[in-house]
């Protein structure tokens, strides 16, 4: 039997790689669901081909257009709660969590609940709500397999061993395009330069993260989260390369790593094969040919944001929402040139200096800790 | 309840490290038996500390000065059946195989026919009888647990993955001494400068192996039993820190590695351990100073070691045997001043080249094979 799955944000590039994956296993799945924001022509394009049974498309002008053009046995959603209708609505084996933001948080929920397999591409509700979803899951039997390929890396070196043996994990970071930039260079770095990532071809809003390093700070409270290991135990290490994508490091110090050519389509297989893994033809690494690698620790003075998310993590409570909410408003002001690339983490050290809540209760209490910070981070700028 | 162990070679490096192991996890082991060619004085020292039941001591003048010293409780066996001996007459739930050459192929028999785990270090019995080993240790339920770094780097990325998900081994090499000279420089090396090894500390014959790459020829062909590969699907690939232990790649095109520093205690653990790992107290590989790490292929004419023992394995039966004892009877004569480094190659390609027996039945089979092997290459001196 093929398993059912949901490939929530199918349109991104996450969502394509996904489908992707689905289109060379197809005797392993079935895609029941589909969503997307506004790119009807793309979600029709993908029903014409998986032929799911509902769709959701959020932004209304397309979700007509949709729903005019779309054969009529599918169900076509509209709004922003169609993809938990679709995860709540339809039988499924696993849903693929691809929604861009915050706005992926609650699907995120109404998949765990089901206890089935949620393969988890969007940082957002791990970072805000990772406690939170990992309890859940646990209570409800449904496993969380990360995307990321960091994460997937770290996920496939714990494989069946015995979490008491973890010493240390081990996250590589590229470094992003400025890793050899002064701190004065830095302060002048404009929007066209922090678009260009040396590595992986991503978001306009991740690209920045990347080069801030607040990516690899928000891939640290996720690890904290997935993997239930205090952020103490989580290090950062620049690896220039990105072929290494992360290392655990266990008790009898051993260290395991897991390598690949940067593919998203790598990670993602593996979230929904694991612990199995399934033959692609995708490009291999060729390891003799891969010449020289470098390590070397990060520089905390240089790129702040990443010493900013080891506190926020510390803080616990809504401090990481706080952390998020603050980097997003600040990114967005950078990029619409309202603020300096040195002002992002100056106005996520205020945002999160500054009183807000820490306790946190529930989904609401989670989207209102994130609208009081957003508030404050604007008057920050 | 403590794991009654033997180990067999108790004096030697890997010897004397296996029992720092056991003596970093008293509460774990009960050292039973122990065995050694002729230093009775470390192995005197050892009985009063670990206070086994029985011990083997090969050499004669050893053997009475020890059964002398020794207390009366402790067996003191003598002659080269000691170590088998051991074997058979002990209850035991591991024996450590760290006899240096043919000499340990019947002890080794000996414990896989109890159906126990044998954490093998010496490299003669895989690539002798290899296929016997195995196919035995199957009937009988004895695990085989590498203790070379390189093979428990591999067994540690295997684990608990499908065997039908490997694509492919990567065995990396320190690529030796030698590795930027020229084919000319190579002709003109003495035994002194062969037997200094840049990274690990180990006997003559294999710090001679380790610089023709032929020890890494060797345990291509033990990699090719152990985990039941064939040699096309494994691949060396020269990297001069040996921090890479080595590396899997699967069907998926992810690569998994193990990392560590160069500490014989890290593997030797796991292979008492596996498929758990034990808390220890040995130094940590930092990763991020780790710097940079260099991969790259071996060059097959400068070292022609490596594609002899490809040759061998690939033509099966006796060859492999044939390539070993051509290699001791050539290395042997190069410490001894009698041929040059240039000719340990040639000794060897000249002995697979002549008639010999390439099929072997049993353990007998081998030692004859073996024999004829030795005669045949003192004649291509």
């Amino acid at each position: 039997m093929r398993r059912r799955i949901i490939v929530l944000g199918s349109t991104g590039s996450i969502g394509k790689n996904c489908l992707d994956v689905v289109r060379a296993n197809k005797n392993l799945f079935k895609v029941v669901g589909l969503s997307a924001q506004s790119n009807d022509g793309e979600l029709a394009a993908q029903i014409a081909e998986f032929k799911p049974e509902k769709v959701a498309l959020s932004n209304e002008p397309s979700w007509r257009r949709l729903r005019s053009a779309a054969p009529r046995r599918v169900g076509v959603l509209a709004g922003d709660s169609g993809p938990v209708e679709l995860v709540e609505t339809l039988k499924a084996d696993v849903v693929v969590a691809a929604i861009t933001g915050g706005a992926g948080l609650a699907s995120v929920f109404a998949a765990v609940k089901k206890g089935i397999r949620v393969a988890i591409a969007n940082k957002e509700p791990l970072v805000m709500a990772g406690g939170m979803i990992m309890s859940a899951a646990k209570k409800h039997g449904s496993t969380i397999a990360p995307i990321d390929s960091e994460h997937s890396a770290i996920w496939q070196c714990l494989h069946k061993e015995r979490p008491d043996r973890v010493a240390r994990l081990i996250l590589t970071a590229s470094g992003g395009p400025f890793l050899g930039m002064t701190k004065r260079q830095l302060a002048g770095v404009t929007p066209a330069q922090a678009l260009r990532h040396p590595r992986w071809k991503m978001g306009r809003k991740i690209t920045v993260d990347s080069s801030t390093m607040m990516n690899k700070g928000l891939e640290v409270i996720e690890a904290r989260w997935l993997f239930d290991v205090p952020a103490k135990k989580i290090e950062v290490v620049v690896h220039p390369q990105s072929i290494v994508h992360s290392m655990v490091e266990f008790v009898d110090s051993s260290v395991m790593a897991q390598l690949g050519l940067p593919d998203m389509r790598v990670p993602i297989a593996y979230a929904l094969s694991a612990p199995d893994r399934w033959p692609s033809r995708l490009r291999r690494l060729s390891v003799a040919e891969m010449g020289r690698l470098d390590f070397m620790p990060p520089d905390l003075k240089r790129f702040p944001c990443l010493s900013l998310a080891y506190e926020a993590v510390e803080k616990g409570g809504a401090a990481p929402i706080r952390l998020n909410a603050a980097n997003e408003v600040a990114v967005e002001a950078f990029l619409g040139g309202r603020i300096g690339y040195a002002d992002i983490p100056r106005v996520i050290a205020k945002t999160l200096g500054r009183n807000g809540p820490l306790k946190i209760g529930g989904l609401e209490g989670i989207m209102e800790a994130d609208a009081a910070a957003r508030e404050t981070a604007r008057g920050c700028l």
